[in-house]
C-alpha cells in the first residue's frame, strides 16, 4: 500500500525548501524500504532544485546521498534483511539490458538510469522520484547498498556520490602506490579524493587557489600543497604527476593543469560539465589524456563502500536539522563548507 | 672528412626554397652515410620553413620523410652495411638516458629531440641539423631504420612521418579485430590512418567534411564514409565508435566528434597543436577519453614499417623533381595533393 511520509522540496525553481507530504510506494517483491537516517547535501541538489540547466520538473524533493537501517523487504529480497545498516546513491533503477547495464556500468546505462529524484518513477506511475530530504524511501534491492559496520553513518552518506566520483576514475585509472596524484580543488569532491588517493598508497598533492586550505589538506592525507595561483610553483612541478583529479565544478582552462602530466599521464574530469579550453598541443606533446567520469556502477559504489570500511574512511560533515537546509545551501553556494552537510532526519520525523 | 652536398632550402622566412650547398659531417664510428633517394613532403616542412611557429633558425633545409640506401658505415656500426636501403624520420639524436629515451619513447625526450632539420647538430657544432631536400645524410646508426623488402621506397618515404603518426596512436590503444574506427580528415595523416587501421583488422570508417572524397576512402580501405557536415548522418552515428583518429590540423569543436564515441570511447589528437573546444560533459557522460600522439619512438617506427612491410603498405603519392617544389608546396597548402608528394632526389644529383 502507498504510504505518505514527510519530506522537505519545492514546488519552483524561485521557492525555497519548505514541507511538503509526499507517497512512497509499497514494498513490491523486489523491494527494500528504508527509514533515512542521514542524509547529504550534494550541489547537485541545488541545481535540480533551481532548475540550472533546465531539465527539472516538479516537486522536487533532493538528496542521493542516503544512509539509513531496513525496515521491511519484499518477498524476493535476498540481499538485506530488516535492520541492516543500509545505503542508496544517485541511481534507483536502469533498464538492466543494455551493454552499460551489462557491464555495471549502470550510470551510462543508454536508456538514462533513473536519478534518484526527479525523474519519472516508472514502479509508481504518474510520480517522480524522490529523493532522501525524506524519512522513508522504497527501493529496488539491485540499487541499496550495504555500509560496512563500524563506518559512522552520518559521515558515511556522503560517499553515495561524492565518495564514488572520486573513486571511481582513482580506480578505473589504477592510481596505487609509487604515483604522485594531484586532486584539484578542496570541495566536497575534492577532500574525498584526497582521502582515498592517501589510502589507495598514492603520493597525494593538493592543488588549490586558496594557501589557507593547506593544512586542512595536509590532515585529509595530503603530503604537500600546490597553490595553483603560484606560477613558479607551478613551473616546479610541471611534468612531474602521474594522475590528476580534477573536481573544479565550472569551466576553465585546462593548460596549466595538462602541464604538470608527466608523459602518460590522465586528467580525469569530475566536476566541469561546462565547456572548457584545451590546448591541442598540451596533450599531443607527452601523449597526455584528458578523460571524464560520473559517479559509479552499483557494484562499483559496493566495492568503494568496502574499501572506505577497511579503511575507515568517511567524509568530514557538518550536521543539520532538516530546518537549516536553507540556511546550509547558501553556505554551499558560497563554500563556505567543510566539506558536506548532512541531514539528520531523525529532526523531520514528528 | 665534412663534406658538402647540393640541396634545397631557404634562409628567410619569405623566401622560396632555393638550390644551395650544406655540409655533411665525416662518418664517425656509430654513423651511417645514406645517399638520399626519396624524401617526402610534410606540410611541417612549410610550417618551419615560414617560420609560422616562430621557433626557426636558418637556413632551413626541410625534410623528414627520407627513404635511401647506405653509402658508408662508421667502424662501430653493426646494424647496416653498404647497400641497404634504410630511413630516416623527424629524429636524428636524442639525450639517450633521460626515462622517455629509456621507455623507447624518444619523441617524448626530456631534452628535447634533436630533430632532422632546424636544430643546432650536436655532432658538428655551429651547424644547424639539414633535412632531406638534399642527396646525402649522415646518420647515428641507432637513428637509422630500416626499410623492409619489397616496399616502394618512394611510397615508402611518408611512412617515416605520416606513416608512424597515425600508427602509433592505433597501436598504443590498441585498435584492432571488431573495432568501429573513425579516421577524420583525409590528408596525408589521414590516409595512411585509414590504411593502417584496415590492416589492423578494424572496420573503418572515413570521417569527412567533403563528400567528394568517399570514393577514394573505400578505395583505401574505409568500410564507409560519414560526412561531418550532415548532422542526420551523425546524430545516427552517435555512441558508434571505439575510437577516433583526429588527424584536423587546425583548432577546431571536438564536441561532434566525442560524441560519436563509444562508452569508454577514445579520440586521439595527431594534428590540432591548437586551442580546441571541448565541452567536460562531452567527456564526463559515457567516461570518454580525448589523448594526444606524436610521431613514435625509433623501435615503434621499425615496428610501423615491418607492419607495413607484411602488409604491403605505402603511402599514396605524386613523385615530383626537386625544382618543382615550391609549386608542390603551393598545392600542400591548399590541400590539393592525393595524398603526398615525394621527391625524387636523382633529380638533384649532377
Amino acid at each position: 500500500m502507498t504510504t505518505t511520509v514527510p519530506a522537505y522540496g519545492t514546488d519552483a525553481a524561485d521557492a525555497p525548501l519548505a514541507p511538503m507530504t509526499i507517497p512512497r510506494r509499497a514494498t513490491g517483491a523486489e523491494d527494500v524500504r528504508i527509514e533515512i537516517d542521514f542524509c547529504g547535501v550534494c550541489h547537485t541538489d541545488i541545481h535540480i532544485a533551481r532548475n540550472d540547466w533546465g531539465r527539472s520538473s516538479y516537486p522536487i524533493v533532493p538528496g542521493h546521498e542516503i544512509v539509513g537501517h531496513v525496515t521491511e523487504i519484499g518477498s524476493a529480497v535476498t540481499r538485506f534483511a530488516v535492520g541492516d545498516t543500509v545505503a542508496v546513491g544517485c541511481m534507483v533503477d536502469s533498464c538492466r539490458t543494455c551493454p552499460a547495464c551489462a557491464d555495471g556500468e549502470e550510470q551510462f546505462c543508454e536508456a538514462g538510469f533513473t536519478a534518484t529524484y526527479g525523474r519519472e518513477d516508472l514502479k509508481m506511475p504518474g510520480h517522480l522520484t524522490y529523493g532522501g530530504y525524506s524519512t522513508a524511501v522504497t527501493v529496488d534491492q539491485a540499487f541499496v547498498l550495504r555500509v560496512p559496520e563500524g563506518l559512522d553513518p552520518a559521515g558515511a552518506a556522503p560517499l553515495l556520490c561524492a565518495g564514488i566520483t572520486s573513486y571511481s576514475p582513482l580506480a578505473h585509472w589504477g592510481v596505487g602506490p609509487g604515483q604522485k596524484v594531484g586532486v584539484i580543488g578542496l570541495g566536497g569532491l575534492g577532500h574525498m579524493g584526497v582521502k582515498l588517493a592517501h589510502a589507495m598508497g598514492a603520493e597525494v598533492v593538493m592543488i588549490t587557489t586558496s594557501p589557507e586550505k593547506g593544512a586542512d589538506a595536509t590532515r585529509l592525507g595530503a603530503k604537500s600543497v600546490l597553490i595553483s595561483k603560484d606560477h613558479g610553483a607551478m613551473e616546479a612541478a610541471a611534468g612531474s604527476f602521474d594522475f590528476l583529479l580534477n573536481t573544479i565544478p565550472v569551466g576553465h582552462d585546462t593548460t596549466p593543469y595538462l602541464g604538470l602530466l608527466k608523459r602518460n599521464g590522465t586528467m580525469v574530469l569530475v566536476g566541469a560539465i561546462e565547456p572548457l579550453e584545451v590546448h591541442g598541443g598540451g596533450l599531443i606533446r607527452g601523449r597526455k589524456r584528458l578523460a571524464g567520469s560520473l559517479i559509479g556502477g552499483i557494484a562499483e559504489t559496493q566495492e568503494m563502500l568496502d574499501f572506505c570500511g577497511q579503511h575507515g574512511i568517511v567524509s568530514d560533515i557538518e550536521l543539520i536539522g532538516m530546518d537549516a537546509i536553507n540556511g546550509a545551501w547558501e553556505r554551499v553556494i558560497s563554500g563556505d563548507v567543510k566539506y558536506r552537510f548532512v541531514i539528520d532526519l531523525a529532526s523531520l520525523r514528528t
